[in-house]
């Protein structure tokens, strides 16, 4: 399988292409194409809008990929995620897109228009040290053993079909755009990073009030990472905040999914009711 | 005229009442009643859900009281809002309800159900010693001049009918919950504090792609104060950020606002079409 390798959002560091390169080299069972589009920079993002819409086009066109794999979050990919998804060409479809963070604008609105579409560890990641644990390779093996391999145990543990996973923040930035997805019936895993306790509340009142995402069939909680400090202490913790909004809006809570912004986090491929 | 001051997000500062109630014994044209509820603190909010929302029912009932004002913002009015709204009793409507920042779930529910609101300064203000230009006491004046006496030297300078004002990440939080009002044809001000420029990009693409805002007059940008620091440069600023989404989304960009998280910060009534 030869992977393709492109940065909507930011750009992905040196370093990283090179250790991934090193790991795709020494596993022998698929090619990596990283796009030189990567390592531009223009102020926040990885080249400007048509330069990153032009490199996403360019690998979804291409018929020798088989897999596009996003190299890394930060933001920017919804202001290209519409333009991406005009006027499909058929090469396009039967290829596996992956990502995570802010690739969530790509993923949604890809999964909207029929295309095959994972969340699970980018390139960027293989930089990652969390915990002691697991470190960022083991996060690019697992990644590349589910595109390469469709290997289950890089699946997060408990997912029931139709599955869907968002970083919490995207998710309630792509409501009510044309990136919405259809999430009737879903098993819906949410993560954050990097949030006030107070925003992360804000923004589950704002997910849990649209009707389209209380249609899921139940709502589970990822790692809520690097918690900023609230002034006072906020006085709940994620779990109870999640917890909370779903009791108020009828939405089942499922508990807890092993998805998050860490070396640890486990793929989810969206999948439809009807598929 | 009675003004009811209550905090249905965080608690007022001590010092803060103690300020406006010295200018309004200085006036001597209006009364001013800080309910008690606004001193209470549980973690992150002044009091429990139920007290807030219990002290806000109590001070709309009042057939005494002919403003309601916010104490200050932070968050958590979206919490209560919806319950703030229901069955609403006779006592309710004829009074005015005032104040910006987090009230703004507050403020679109209420103009949404037909009650009368404004933006404008709150009694929190009063310590703001901003710029050196206003200071926090000449913006509680300027909010007292409208509850009272509706002095238009107290209004932002440009204002259309109808008009509203909302922090740009209460109203992408309040887009698509029972809260959201009917933006057809107007003149909506924007302003935000504390925020990222990727944030305010991201929040853009979120409120600009909502069919109800695509139906506005015409969007104006308040001051964006503090903005936190991106690591790398962003690469715009926040007008060029506020034209772009407007140009993308087809919404008339009519200039900047006199609105803000400071002491100038002006009043803007909302209004109806049809009013």
């Amino acid at each position: 399988m030869r992977i393709a390798v492109v940065a909507p959002s930011c750009p992905l560091k040196r370093e990283a292409a090179d250790a991934v390169r090193a790991i795709v080299a020494a596993r022998g069972d698929c090619e990596l194409f990283i796009h030189p589009q990567c390592f531009l920079s223009e102020g926040h993002f990885a080249g400007p809008d048509e330069t990153r819409l032009r490199a996403l086009r360019e690998v979804m066109a291409d018929p020798s990929v088989g897999a596009v794999w996003f190299a890394r979050g930060g933001y920017g990919s919804n202001r290209i995620a519409e333009a991406a998804l005009a006027e499909l060409p058929g090469e396009a479809r039967g290829k596996l897109y992956f990502g995570y963070s802010d690739a969530g604008f790509l993923l949604g609105g890809m999964h909207k228009a029929g295309l095959n579409v994972a969340w699970g560890p980018m390139p960027q990641d293989v930089l990652r040290g969390d915990h002691g644990v697991e470190n960022g390779t083991a996060a690019v093996q697992r990644a590349l053993e589910w595109m390469v391999r469709r290997d289950v145990s890089a699946l997060e543990g408990q997912l029931q079909n139709p599955a869907m996973a968002f970083n919490l923040t995207v998710l309630s930035n792509l409501l009510g755009t044309p990136l919405e997805p259809d999430f009737v019936g879903v098993d819906l895993l949410i993560e954050d990073v990097s949030e006030h306790l107070y925003r992360i509340d804000r923004t589950m009142f704002h997910v849990t009030a649209s009707p389209n995402i209380r249609k899921v069939a139940r709502l589970r909680l990822g790692r809520i990472a690097d918690i900023l400090p609230n002034d006072v202490d906020f006085g709940s913790d994620e779990e109870a905040i999640v917890r909370d909004w779903c009791g108020r809006s009828g939405i089942h809570y499922g508990g807890r999914a092993d998805i998050g912004h860490d070396a640890r986090n486990k793929v989810v491929p969206f999948t439809s009711g009807n598929r």
